[in-house]
């Protein structure tokens, strides 16, 4: 019987290594998982409390399609507070996670046939809903030079080549890490509203960002495209990292006006509603309580950060994307003289150091990187690079010569 | 700016009726909500104790993209019990609620273009997913000569007027609550699997359903496509109506062996994972403890129904659809000189019961027909089926005389 075409979309090389490090660990191996985009902490004390406050006094049921009132405003406030920003709660699609947004922002921004630009590295699930729900990827080839970010000059060859309906961005970027200057991500947001092109702000990383001291940077770190709703661009994010809520399946869009009713629309018979529970404990994230626990993760990870970064000499790696965000170190290997899934494989069997090979988010270049995630706790990622250096000096090849 | 045309799918006539009647809730007038979908207990004490358990030892984070591997294999177990049908663990996709279930289905199954055929009446999002991802509906006329449900002659006529890539069934239905034999079941699965049509089978109402001494049928009381996965067939379900936990927002499909990897790929791009709390509290809806109290829930829905089929000469509506399973009355209303969006909003405004009106589901007849959900509890059904005599008492028409 037949299989849709759009379903062939590329399995995640993550999922193999982590299955493979999951089968180490069954086997009685010691693992360091530096592989997946997953805070170690979990949900605050604040939202668990809630939570089980919730529970307690009884069951929820459906909430409105669009989510909860309350947090529709709060999602609001947190705008006011973060970023001086003011949203109006009916422009807040509560959603299933920042997954559950990207599937209403495509369905009710692009037809399919459509042309959408996205920056190579990326993450890939941009480009696998996309092409799944039948819109043309149109893949802008990001290096050191702009901070893997995608830039006007490329936007415009790529809508001059085929037209072009949709731009999905990303600050910080996933797997780079690295973030868009506000000046740059004002001059995306006006050529796409000059040339009636989508924007998409993937914001999920917000809030986990670091100064130039390396240290922990407040407030959201990052320049957000909520203020250029009024251009007609939608912004993604999530409960899922800066609040480490990663299972609850809760996340948010900004809308402009003329989505608003499309999203419902489509929410009501995509999805009925986002988690009930997520959604009225969510509401603790933005108390005084949520914000300070989100804030002590973060200062881990700035802990966790300078010890990869300060032994960048030690690990002999090629060139390293500039970490100014998120939780990963996004580095070239290739000087290993192994490919990125061999090196990944090897890295994993030989130590039990878990790393994520390039090629999940870069289909061209990505052999040669390998991403490393340090939302571990600290003494495991120290430990881990402990171990990359010593495995790396028992290398055949170039980097061992 | 461009919004999508296939984010134009109609709006849902219930969710007005909702909003009027929170408003009139609202202004302090009494409402009695029959049009919601949605039991009145919510989640069995087994389910919210586990949740509080986990809560209290901590959180969660992600699962595998296909679910819990414990809840996968307490799902396959289920199967043994209501249906003695083998099911491995491997073939259970845990979702997002069926909603999640019916995405990863219908991108797993069909390519834009491909022909879709479903039962009208029927649930409009079935129709609405369908078309937003640019499969074409193919709505089968169904009437009460076979209980609103679908026949092979239909099938044959539709696939020799275009070809037909694919079947939508449940059973119990919604609006109709009506169920298909099971000799009618395995008639329309050979069908299918002889024409390389890919059946997909809603059976989210399983477990509701009532003799004909109209008492709460034990098990399943429904055949069920998981006979048939070896044919090709794929069943959605989910824990939002036996198990009454819609906000949690939990389900599963069950997978013939060609659409475990392409639903495994799309569901880690599409939604990472189901909630991780839901899950693993979910587990404990198979228990011996939330098994009783699913059965409970049902009792009391033979009694609401009973309330309502006992008043149907009093009511004095034309047709209703036989009310097998689910918690739904779907009854022709047209003698009252009204149609039913009319209808739905004079009952609401006049005497605060709410009531769904059936052009939800059927864009051709819907404007005879109204629902009555009667998952409320049977004192608030009771209370409204006198309000409704009593308004219709007052109507002029052909009704009134």
């Amino acid at each position: 019987m037949k299989i849709s075409g759009r379903s062939q979309v590329p399995a995640f090389a993550v999922m193999e290594v982590l299955a493979a490090a999951n089968a180490l660990r069954d086997s009685g191996r010691s693992v360091l998982n530096l592989c997946a985009g997953e805070p170690a902490t979990g949900a605050s004390e604040a939202v668990r409390r809630r939570a089980i406050d919730l529970l307690t006094a009884g069951d929820l049921g459906y909430t409105e399609a669009m989510g909860a009132p309350a947090l529709r405003q709060a999602i609001a406030d947190h705008y006011a507070r973060w970023y001086d920003v003011e949203i109006s709660p009916a422009q807040v699609a509560v959603t299933t996670g920042s997954s559950g947004g990207f599937m209403l922002a495509f369905l009710a921004a692009f037809d399919v046939g459509d042309r959408v630009a996205l920056a190579r590295p990326g993450y890939p699930a941009y480009r696998n809903i996309l092409t799944s729900l039948g819109c043309e990827v149109v893949e802008l080839d990001c290096g050191p030079e702009t901070r893997y970010q995608p830039t006007v000059s490329q936007l415009q060859q790529a809508y001059y080549e085929g037209g072009l309906d949709g731009l999905i961005i990303a600050s910080p970027a996933n797997p780079t890490g690295t973030m868009l200057p506000a000046d740059e991500l004002a001059a995306l947001a006006a050529w796409c509203e000059d040339f009636d092109v989508r924007l998409i702000s993937d914001e999920i990383y917000h809030g986990i960002t670091y100064g130039p001291d390396g240290l922990a940077a407040p407030g959201a770190g990052a320049a957000t495209a909520a203020a250029y709703l009024g251009g007609g661009a939608v912004v993604v994010n999530s409960f899922s990292k800066y609040w480490a809520m990663t299972g609850w399946r809760l996340g948010w869009l900004l809308l402009p006006d003329d989505l608003v009713t499309p999203v419902d629309a489509l929410a009501g018979n995509v999805a009925l509603c986002p988690p009930a529970l997520a959604q009225h404990a969510g509401t603790a994230a933005f108390s005084e309580e949520g914000y300070a626990a989100a804030r002590e993760n973060v200062e881990q990870y700035a802990t966790s950060r300078r010890l990869v970064l300060d032994r960048l000499d030690e690990l002999g790696w090629g060139p390293v994307a500039p970490a100014d965000g998120a939780f990963y170190v996004y580095a070239d290997v290739s000087r290993s003289g192994l490919d990125s899934v061999t090196w990944c494989a090897r890295l994993l069997a030989e130590t039990g150091v878990a790393l994520t090979p390039g090629t999940d988010f870069d289909a061209v270049r990505g052999k040669d990187w390998v991403r490393l995630s340090f939302a571990a706790a600290p003494e495991v990622v120290a430990e881990a690079v402990d171990r990359i250096v010593a495995w790396q000096a028992t290398l055949e090849g170039p980097s061992a010569t």
